[in-house]
Formats: structure tokens, sequence, C-alpha cells
């Protein structure tokens, strides 16, 4: 009887269309998400807010500069002119403070570099480098600066070694898929480039528009498309490396196949700009898939999400490509976020899950799609679900997911945590958090005299990826302390990983302990003397 | 006209059967693939020849055992029975030469190690690691002792560290698909364990009765899922491996995604045993897909070749599991060792090609690879085939394919060279080869006088990856003079590389110049010298 009802209420590409229509006329390019990636055509940095940071050193007044990097001189600046042309070199003057240079994406961070490179060559690259590490000049390397942990701006005076002008495409090889390219390249085009090819980048993220393709190496980055074509350290055929000293290590031409000696380029993948700067990339795209579907749907617990992810990776298996859960909370602010626009289901459910498929063959991948729903509804694991008819659908389907960074912040602000954790513990570290606040009595979705409004989980469930978000009415240091060392606490205790996709930075320096262990963190010392003895690169940040 | 009749001629499930059964009678069990698979349940070390090799130290007597390491002594013995028990130290004796660890399995190359140690813990491997260390005994890490490139087994009286007996599966979890083993399980253990719970080893080999986890992740191979799958640098989790001097560095619980700090496990993957043994794996395991499709086509030119692999990308997308191409001399070698076999298609062509598909829905999988064969026929690109119709044929066509190796050599010998090449240039590497055999007077099919038979292409087209074997009625040094190191400038002058997959070992130690440049071959001796610094580990080998 029950399962009758769901079955009707469960109506497949039928209900979708009067709500996104409402949808998308009161979201148009609302989201973080479509910010980010249409501003670089209009070249102009968009912050995720409009209150501009203060000064790091004024935040951390414990931090000092390290007094065994120079300061730089006239004598430094006629070096940099004599093998830079004026359009690659900005100077702080009483005019240009070169904000866009020295404040992050979330603006939490601020840097007092007086000067930038933008060099357009390699070589100019390894000569920038040789001066600095023979002078002690700290430098930070930077992609599109839209890093989430500080890494990509200098934390004092250290000279800003942008990769923007270094932006070309190098080659495409359409039989193999293998892309080489700058790194200043940005992700964005990048992948519209391998889309009039046929081919996709094997990598997405919000910030697409600004990242450039070296950004995303340089920090390892996940997005959504990791479920499906897998991690940057399989995908990176080869790089293109200029070390500390201006040496370069060139793998660009390596092929699919290279069982020559220790996989040098793996060590970059991830090292966050403090090993060496990324100049080139060669990766491998895969064809672009032809046909893509998303459904939404409603789950009535985390241990049923469990169970829908197992059978959609069997019945889904090779065209599955997202499976994003999010939990009541997540999508009751959302829905005050995006107030009069009704939620793709009717009814409440405590958890949802968003899944997407992408396949070579749109009606084969619909009947693997409504075959497995079939199946989950028939054996009550989801309860409800509408699926997207066409490609606005399907962008207002993902919209309830990518929404959320932005709901949970318009109340005032929030503790973003990006943690790994063992998929059946997962959601477990959302209510230790809700828990705890409510014990401490922080915590009111209704009571405006409360500092917390409620800690929201929500994340990429495929890779094991939860994205704790505690949206508050006001930062406090009370709320800080309650959650802090809590929540790495609480992941290292599980072993997951306090920074699933974001990385280390600046802000995770002093945490990497509850990720990784004695020997683990020797080791990577022991790597960051070995290849930068004099530390020129990225201080005061990573590890 | 000419279209319609090669479409007459390609005769979708209908030849394969009665070619099917001839063949399965007159090969069963007998490819190097089936021999290797099955060898390990009868625990009888199978080689590939009968004929025994050499000593390593006879047939290199320029070589030298390096003075600095100790001799083995009854002091070391005494501290070996310490920590392990009798079942654990196998010594030589009058009766006893422990050939089996010190011969590969090609049997050209044999060490004369006296001692072998099998621990059942990680705990006695830092234990006896850090003795040999200590007391400068070189030691040599071996897995299934399968390897191609004589890694792994001494040169001279190097201890083997065998890791046969720590072979437990950790644990299993079925809703991430993660697996934890030991390193000495056994490939298809480890992948008939998964199998039961409905996912599969991303990745399998000809030498998956015997070969280790550990020893698949120590020699980074590649074999059949890659282009399905990808490289173990994105499947592999976390390790556990044993550093030379006992310290024990253990990654094994990260999770699917973690970016805090270098990603130290990359360099242990296709470290050849030369820095650290492994002792512990943490891969992602894929759900085991439920259909598999096998084509064997007939195609005009080696640009053929390449058009069907761009259109089968395209076409096959997500369920493209192997791309492997023929070429006809490699047919005939294969026809001459299978007598009295029919080959699956009645016509002679330039190359053939080994399509397989692996999916979640057979009925969408049939669809896609008829629609896709119909295309690149009605194109002219693939010019006659056959598709499998059960598992029995599906094996039968693969065995054209696999038994290449042994027909290759069945007219006295062959010289074996696993190099990658740019897609486009694959191939030319073997019409150079026979050009340069034929300009010397070297080769004929049918002059018994003549020391080479022929050249013969094959490979994973999708990988890149092309096996140059040259087929010879007698080794002899002149040809050997010929190929080498002609072949390896040819690779290098394309940027290839000259081990795509069985790495360098003992054989290639002394060519990695042709694949790798200074600057990398700096860095990969830097490491080694990090890590290792008393060389104990895997000496004479690798760089
Ligand atoms: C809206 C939004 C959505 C996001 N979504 C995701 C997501 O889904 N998944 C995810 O993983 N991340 C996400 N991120 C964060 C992500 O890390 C960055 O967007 C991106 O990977 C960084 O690229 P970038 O070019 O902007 O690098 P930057 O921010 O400029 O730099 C990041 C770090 O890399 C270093 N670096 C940059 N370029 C180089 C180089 N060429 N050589 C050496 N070092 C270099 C810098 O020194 C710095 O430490 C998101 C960010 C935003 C703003
Ligand atoms: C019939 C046949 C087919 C093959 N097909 C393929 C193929 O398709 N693709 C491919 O890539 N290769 C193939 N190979 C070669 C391949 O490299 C090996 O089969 C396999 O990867 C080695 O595993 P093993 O456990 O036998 O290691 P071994 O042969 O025992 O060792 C190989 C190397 O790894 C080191 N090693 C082994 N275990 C450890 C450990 N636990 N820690 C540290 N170091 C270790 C050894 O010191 C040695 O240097 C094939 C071999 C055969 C005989």
């Amino acid at each position: 009887m029950l399962r009758h009802t769901v079955k009707r209420q469960f109506n497949l590409f039928s209900r979708a269309k009067p709500v996104r229509e409402a949808f998308l006329c009161a979201h148009n390019g609302v989201s973080a998400a479509v910010r980010i990636s249409t501003m670089n055509r209009s070249n102009v940095l968009n912050y995720s807010t409009k209150i501009p940071p203060r000064l790091t050193a004024e935040s951390y007044p414990n931090l000092q500069r390290l007094s065994e990097f120079k300061k730089l001189s006239s004598d430094d600046l006629t070096f940099f002119k004599s093998i830079l042309s004026d359009s690659e070199i900005l100077q702080a003057t009483a005019d240009e403070d070169l904000a866009v240079f020295n404040e992050d994406w979330m603006r939490k961070y601020k840097g007092q570099s007086k000067l930038v490179l933008r060099p357009k060559t390699v070589n100019q690259i390894s000569q920038i480098l040789k001066y600095c590490n023979d002078n002690r000049l700290a430098v930070v390397p930077q992609g599109g600066n839209t890093g989430l942990v500080g890494g990509s701006i200098p934390v004092f005076d250290e000279i800003v070694l942008s990769l923007t002008q270094l932006n070309k495409i190098r080659s495409f090889d359409s039989v193999s898929g293998i892309l080489k390219c700058d790194a200043g390249v940005i992700l964005e085009n990048a992948d519209s480039f391998l889309a009039e090819n046929g081919y996709i980048f094997p990598m997405d993220l919000g910030a697409k528009g600004s990242c450039h393709v070296g950004g995303i190496v340089a920090t390892n980055a996940g997005g959504l498309r990791l479920l499906r074509y897998g991690s940057l350290h399989g995908t990176v055929l080869g790089l293109e490396v200029v070390l500390p000293d201006g040496k370069i290590l060139n793998s660009m031409d390596a092929l699919r196949k290279d069982n020559t000696g220790y996989d040098l380029k793996q060590l970059f993948i991830g090292s966050e700009g403090t090993i060496g700067v990324i100049t080139g990339v060669s990766i491998l795209a895969p064809p672009r898939p032809k046909a893509v579907n998303v459904g939404f749907l409603g789950v009535g617990s985390y241990e049923a999400v469990q169970e829908v992810f197992v059978q959609a990776k069997q019945e889904l298996s090779e065209i599955l490509s997202a499976f994003e859960f999010m939990d009541l909370k997540s999508q009751t602010l959302a829905k005050e976020h995006l107030k009069g626009v009704s939620h793709p289901l009717e009814d409440e459910y405590p958890f949802y899950v968003l899944i997407e498929t992408s396949g070579s063959n749109k009606e084969h991948d619909d009947a693997k799609l409504e075959a497995f729903l079939e199946k989950a509804m028939e054996n009550g694991s989801v309860l409800d679900g509408v699926v997207a008819q066409d490609e606005t659908e399907l962008r207002n389907l993902w919209e309830w997911r990518e929404s959320i960074p932005e709901s949970s912040q318009a109340g005032g602000g929030v503790y973003k945590y990006d943690v790994s954790l063992p998929l059946k513990e997962l959601y477990s570290l959302v209510d230790a958090a809700n828990e705890r606040l409510n014990e401490k009595g922080l915590s009111s979705t209704s009571d405006p005299t409360k500092p917390v409004i409620s800690a929201i989980g929500y994340g990429h469930v495929g890779d094991g990826n939860l994205h704790l978000n505690v949206a508050v009415r006001a930062y406090s240091k009370e709320v800080e302390k309650v959650l802090e060392p809590f929540v790495y606490e609480f992941v290292s205790s599980k072993h997951g990983s306090i920074s699933a996709e974001h990385g280390l930075g600046f802000q995770k320096k002093n945490y990497i302990g509850y990720s990784k262990n004695e020997q683990e963190i020797a080791m990577i010392k022991e790597l960051k003397n070995l290849y930068d003895p004099n530390a020129i690169l990225n201080p005061y940040k990573y590890v």
C-alpha cells in the first residue's frame, strides 16, 4: 500500500517544469559558481563578500616576518626589469595597492606585497626563481587566486609570481586525447577548447571561470567530475615545473605509460606552490559525454543514502558521474535563501540526493536511470524524486545543491569545514556538531539571540567528502572555540582528512597533525627541505 | 557496391561458433596467461622456458659485487632466528639451492642468494630492514617473482625478502569499494574476493595467478584494465611501506580525498623495491561490470586503426575497456603456432583490432557495439569482423591476441621491447625495425638460414603501448647489435618510453637515459639517496 502511494508520487519526467521556471526567474546567475565563472570574462575579480579583509599580519599578531628573507631593493627591481617588460611588472604605488593580488577570494586574508611579476615565458620564471633563491627573496606562486585556504596570497611582503600571462594551449592530440597547455590557462578555457574537439576536461569546479589549470594541479582540486574521471594523480600525464633554484623539471612529453623511475610529477600535484612553480601541464582528456541526466531524490535516513549509493554504483556503474547528498537543514536554509521558489520535492525528507549520469547514449542512460529509480523506490530506499527533462531543468536541480554555501552564509556568516570521513560515519560529524552546539546552548534556528543557526551537512558521498557548514548569525570566538579543535579531533579519531579538497595553505598549516602521522609529516618536511632548502617558496604555509 | 559486399561479409554474432570449438580443443590452457594463472593453485612455479639460466654474474662478467655490502655471517643468522620462526627462514643447503627465489620467470637471470626470509608480520619486516641497514646487508624484496626485467631476484648474494607469507585481506568496505590487504596477497585471490562482493580489482594481467598486489604496485603494472580504470597512481588510496631504516610509513587509512601534504605514497608506486618494502595496500575497487563483449576486426592500415580507435572512444565511450591491435605478421605467426585452428576472420588484413566493452547492461552494450561497428563498416575503417556470442567465444577471441608472445617465441627465440610511443607513430617502429633487419640481410620468413623470422607489432593502442617482438630462429649477438640501441634511440627520438609497463629492474638500468632527461635522472637518484642512503635495497638495478 505504502509502496504504491510512494510510487505514484514519484513521477518521472513530469513535475519539474513549473518549479524550474519560477526558480530560474528568481535566481538568474546568483550562485557563487555562476558569478565566478562569468567574472573572468569581464576581468573583474568578484569576491565572496564586500567586506574587505584585515591584514593577515594584524589578524595574527604572533606571526612574525622571517628575518632571513631579504627586503625588496632597487637592485632587485633593476634585475627584474632586465628580464621582464613593463607590462610584466606591477609595482605598488600611491594609487595601486595591488589588492587584487594581495587579497584572497574569501577576503579572509590580506598580504602586503609591493611587487607582482607576470612573466610570459618559462625561461623568465626560471631566471626569476634563481635570482630570488640566490638573494633570499620570498615568492608566492599565484594562479587564478580562487583558493580557499589563503595559500595564493602573500602573508607579508613576498613577491607575487602570477601565472596569468603564461596562458597558451600548447597542443592537443585528438586521437589520444592528450592536452598540453601552459599552467596559466583558465580551466573554463581549456574545457571549451576540448569541447570543440569532442573531449572534456576531467575536472570541473565552481571556480572554473577563474582558476588555472596549473592552480588546480597545484591544489590537487577535486570538484564535480572526480567520481567519474578520478583524481589528477591519475589523469595528469606530465608537468613542467621550475624548481626554486631555477632548474626546470620537464616531463611534458610523457605518454600514458612510462615505468622508468620514480614518478616525480606526483609530488607537485597538491604541493600548493611550496616546492616548485608549475609552468606546463599535460593531461589526458576523456571523450565528452553526449548525454547528461540529473535526478533529485528524497531519502529517509543517512543509512538509506548509503544504500542508494551502493545501488547507484551497481545499476548506473559506468555512467554515474555525481552522487551528492544534502541534509534537510541545508535545504531549509536554501529555501529561505531562494524565497518563493518551490523546491523540486513537495514533501520534506531527512536527506536529499542529487544523482547525475553522463554517457554516450541518451536512450540507454534514461533507461538505466529509470530502472535504477524504480528499483530504489520499490525497495523503499528512495521515497520521492524528480528527473530533469532538459538542460535548464538540469541546471536548476544542480542549483539546489550549489546554492547551499551561499544560503548557509546568508544569515550572517559561516564556519566551513571540508573533510573526508569513512562513508559510514560521514554524517555523524554533523550530528555531533549540532549536539555539541545545543549542549552549550549556542544554537537555535528560531531564537535570534543565539549565535548559531544550525550545523548543516552536504557533500560528495562518492568521494567520502563532507562539507560541514555551521551557519551563524555572527562570527564569535565562543562558537569558534566550541568547534575547534573539536571538529579536527573528531575527524582525526575516525582517521579522516581535515582537508579533503581545499588543501592546507595558510589556514590549516598548524592542523596537518590531525590528518597525517609523525612519520608522514617528517617525510613531507624532508622533501620541502630537499627541494627548497632556503624555503623561499610560499613561506608561512603548508608545513 | 564495395560497401555492400563488405557489409555482407560482416556477420554479427554468426561465424564465431565453429571456429571457437576447434580452437578450444587445440589450445586448452596453452597460453602463458592461462598457465601462469593456474600455476599458483598447484604452487609450482612455471617458467617461460625449460632451459635454465646462467648465473647473472657469469653473463655479465664486468659487473662486480659491491664490497661495501657485508657477507652473511652466523651472527646475522642468529639475529634472524631470534625474530623469525623456522618456517620463515629458508637457507641454501646441499639439497636446496633456492632456485625458485634466485631465478626469474623468463630464466634470463640467476642470483646466488643463500638466504630467503619470509616474514608474516610488518613488524618483523621492520626489524629485518633495520638490522640489514645497520649491518649493510643487501636485500631484494620479492613478490610473486613474475617481473620481466630481472628486478625481483638477487644479482649476487643479496638476501631475498619474500612477501609470500604476508598475505591476508585486511578489510573491505562494500559501500565505498575500498579494499585493504597485505602486499603478499595474490592478485587473482584479491580479485576473486572482490568478485564475491560485486566488485572488481581495477587491474588485470596474465601473471595474476602468481603476482602480488604489492608487486603490481611496486612495478606500477599496466595490464588489461588500464584503459577503463586508469593507472594505480589514481586507484591506490594508501600504502604501508617499511623504509630501509625500519621506519614504517603508513597511509592505509587514507580516504579517497585528502589534500594535506605531498602525496608520499606515489613515490613508492613503480619504485621496484628500491626505496622501501610495501607491506600493505589500500585500493579503490570499482563495481564489477555485468556485461562484457568482445569483437575482432579486420582493418586496412595503421591510419585506419587510429580512426577506429577515435570512433570507438566516441561511440563506446564509458564502456570501452580494451582496444588492442595486432599486425598481420603477428597473426601469421599465431596461425602457424595454433596449427589447424581457423582464424576468426576468413580473409587476411594488414591489421586486426580486438575491442572489448564492459558495462552494467548487456542489451545497451550490445546495441552500442553494433551501432559502432555498423558505422565503422559503413565508412570503411573496419573491413570485416566477428563478435563473440558467449564467454567461451570471448576467451577464444582474446587467445588470438594473448598467444602472440608465445607464437613469436616458437620459432626459436624472441627479442621483446615494451615501449610507449605517441599514437600516431606507434607502428612506425615496427616498420623501421623490419626495414633495418632487411637492409642488413638478416631477415626472412621463409629462408631458414636467416637468423630473424620477422619483427611483429601489437599492443594496447588505448595506452600508446607497443609490444615489438622480433621473432628469431636463434639468439645472436649480430641481431642484438642491429636492434640495440637502435630501438631505444628510435623511441627516445619520438619522446617515447623504453619501458611502458615492465619497469627498469636489472635489464634496463643502463637505458633510463633514453626515456628520462638529466634533470629527472638527477632527481630520481637524489630520492634514492634520501630514502636509502646505504643503498641496501635492490642494488645493481633501477638507477
Ligand atoms: C567558488 C569556488 C568553488 C570551488 N570549488 C572547489 C571544488 O569543488 N573542489 C576543489 O577542490 N576546490 C574548489 N575550490 C578551491 C580550489 O582550490 C581552487 O579554486 C583552485 O583549485 C585553485 O586554482 P587557482 O588557479 O585559483 O589557484 P590559486 O588560488 O591562485 O592558488 C592555490 C594554491 O596553489 C598555488 N599555485 C597556483 N598556481 C600555481 C602554479 N602554477 N605553480 C605552483 N603553485 C601554484 C598557490 O601558491 C596556492 O598555494 C573552489 C573555489 C571557489 C572560489
Ligand atoms: C605472463 C606475464 C604477463 C605479464 N603481463 C603484464 C602486463 O600485462 N602488464 C604489466 O605491467 N606487467 C606484466 N607482467 C610483468 C609484471 O611486472 C609482473 O607480473 C607483476 O607486476 C610483478 O608482480 P610480482 O608480485 O610478481 O613482483 P616481482 O616480480 O616479485 O617483483 C617485481 C619488482 O617489484 C619489487 N617488489 C615486489 N614486491 C614488492 C614489495 N612488496 N615491496 C617492494 N618491492 C616489491 C621487486 O623487488 C621487483 O623489483 C607480466 C608478467 C608475466 C610473467
